[in-house]
């Protein structure tokens, strides 16, 4: 009955990661895969196809960063170790947020208004509620990008690079974001697929084993030249000295960098992933793009590289009286 | 890898429904199982296994309602249609909603004091922000389920029942309604299994070609006792007058009610079922529970059937600088 749509990348063999129970059965399932590889590209462990491509949305946010250290646009503006970190986030629009893109914007003699993110209630809710409260619509800085595209700001700024263009898919930094991605991920450019993200830059797609030997290689330096090995060294040392400005409160990337030794980047529809010193990365694509379904595969995942995360990868589900309804885990 | 979990009800079958795409590729999908049976509960065509169970959740508000028309409830304290209609409601919280929750609990003798509906925001995005911006927290008759609390507290109102522990599974009305969602779907009432659902009262669970085969049973009557029978025209009669008081702006059971023939409710974690005078119903489940995958998979499923919802099927997906990034349409 059902037939396959044209699609260069197919529908890639997933497995069931995570299940909802209600009561005596499941309720909900979703489905994904991941794969563990090391710095060469190597897979040490996968459940689902590690060749099918991903979009790597907001996990790809580490290596978009790359050329503000690599442009020497970071010690030119002298940016904090914070604001590299916020560069790297989709944050919570919570205040320490918004103060370091000022902050990283201010620096390069830019502000709020150059930001081209495209607006976005803040993704942690009292900080939505505020805002509505104030009567105030969002604006660009509140979406979970705006550092990111703080930090392109910054670049073209100090390359004398136009600021009114810089998400175009042409553009010199695009460009060279395009390369970095390949680069750290050892694929060729046009192995790397490019769309539009939702906050109007460049979105990579790339297979899921790629993207895993990307976390890989920044956070080991190998594979990787020795001015990229140092830039990226720089960005996850930023993010892992600053878990809260790359996400936020109540969120998995924070938590997990404050409780392993890990540097970890979600990202949208379900993406997750990471990479350890000990020489491997991590990559997880929740095939629905459920979000949900993020924290007990992660978590699971890791357990079963031997990263403990106890206690966090089953969790109740309540109703709207606060009453256990059900529960939330993996199923591996 | 995966080790499928103890569960009653296995892991069902399933396909993939709903693709979301972003530029080349396919960046999501969502699995589910669809069935249309007539009344019988002959299978007429499935996609998936319609024997495997599914969480009618909301599905199975207009089952929920009959005790009122049953119990002469609904004449005794002369409820209008668009009453009845939003006791079947997975409503918006728009102002006609609560207007009509309020009158419902007036005419019964009770107030918005004796909802135990749990309060959630209100579902309708504007609504919400109305409800902050002034300051105020969601109540219970904000919570989409308040109608379906409130025709059960009309019932206990009228049968000299206990008000306060209307919630409880064991509760006479609770009971009652177990054995009509049993009689109306072709199940013992032993195959239905109960637990909580989010707003306090019982979930039922049943096999998915169970939930078609009752709603194909509510709208065409046969296979029902003549009184329960009567009691399902009179609902879904009220539901397809007031359309808009079953869900409300945007939402696709008021639209699909709105456009075509059908009787239509929605459920949560991807829950979708419809009745037709034609002699059949569908019910759809996707497997991941998300809700954006259910419009796409219902339009499709029912233009399979001759219903034909057009232009409806595919949706551009849109960033926030409101360009199009990308589609959501069905796989089949």
């Amino acid at each position: 009955m059902t037939e396959l749509p044209e699609n260069e990348a197919g529908l890639p063999e997933d497995l069931p990661l995570v299940a909802i129970r209600r009561g005596a059965i499941v309720e909900s399932v979703h489905r994904g895969r991941f794969v563990f590889c090391d710095p060469s590209g190597n897979v040490l462990d996968a459940a689902g196809d590690p060749d099918a491509y991903v979009y790597a949305r907001s996990s790809a946010k580490p290596f978009q960063a790359l050329p503000l250290l690599l442009s020497g646009a970071a010690d030119t503006f002298g940016l904090s170790d914070a604001e590299l970190a916020v560069a790297c986030a989709s944050h919570n629009a919570e205040e320490p947020h918004l103060e370091a893109v000022r902050s990283l914007l201010q620096k390069a003699g830019l502000s709020e208004d150059d930001l081209q993110s495209g607006a976005h209630p803040p993704m942690y809710a009292p900080e939505a509620a505020k805002l509505t409260r104030a009567g105030d619509e969002p604006r660009p800085i509140h979406g979970n990008c705006s550092g990111k595209h703080a930090g392109m700001l910054a670049v073209c700024a100090h390359e004398g690079l136009a600021t009114g263009g810089y998400r175009s898919p042409d553009h010199p930094l695009q460009l060279r974001i395009l390369e970095l991605v390949a680069e750290v991920c050892g694929l060729r450019n046009d192995e790397v697929l490019v769309a539009g993200d939702d906050c109007g830059v460049p979105a990579f797609a790339l297979p899921l084993k790629n993207l895993a030997t990307g976390f890989a290689r920044i956070t080991t330096g190998d594979g990787l030249s020795d001015e990229v090995a140092a830039a990226a060294a720089r960005v996850w040392r930023a993010m892992r000295a600053h878990p809260f400005m790359v996400a936020g409160t109540g969120r998995l990337d924070t938590e997990l960098m404050g409780s392993t030794d890990l540097v970890c980047k979600s990202g949208a529809e379900g993406v997750f992933a990471a990479g350890s010193s000990d020489g491997w990365g991590l990559a997880i694509k929740i095939s629905d793009g459920g979000g949900r379904a993020v924290r007990p595969a992660a978590v699971a995942a890791l357990g079963g590289r031997g990263v403990g995360v106890t206690g966090d990868e089953r969790r109740a589900t309540r109703g709207l009286h606060g009453e256990v309804v059900g529960e939330i885990g993996p199923l591996f």
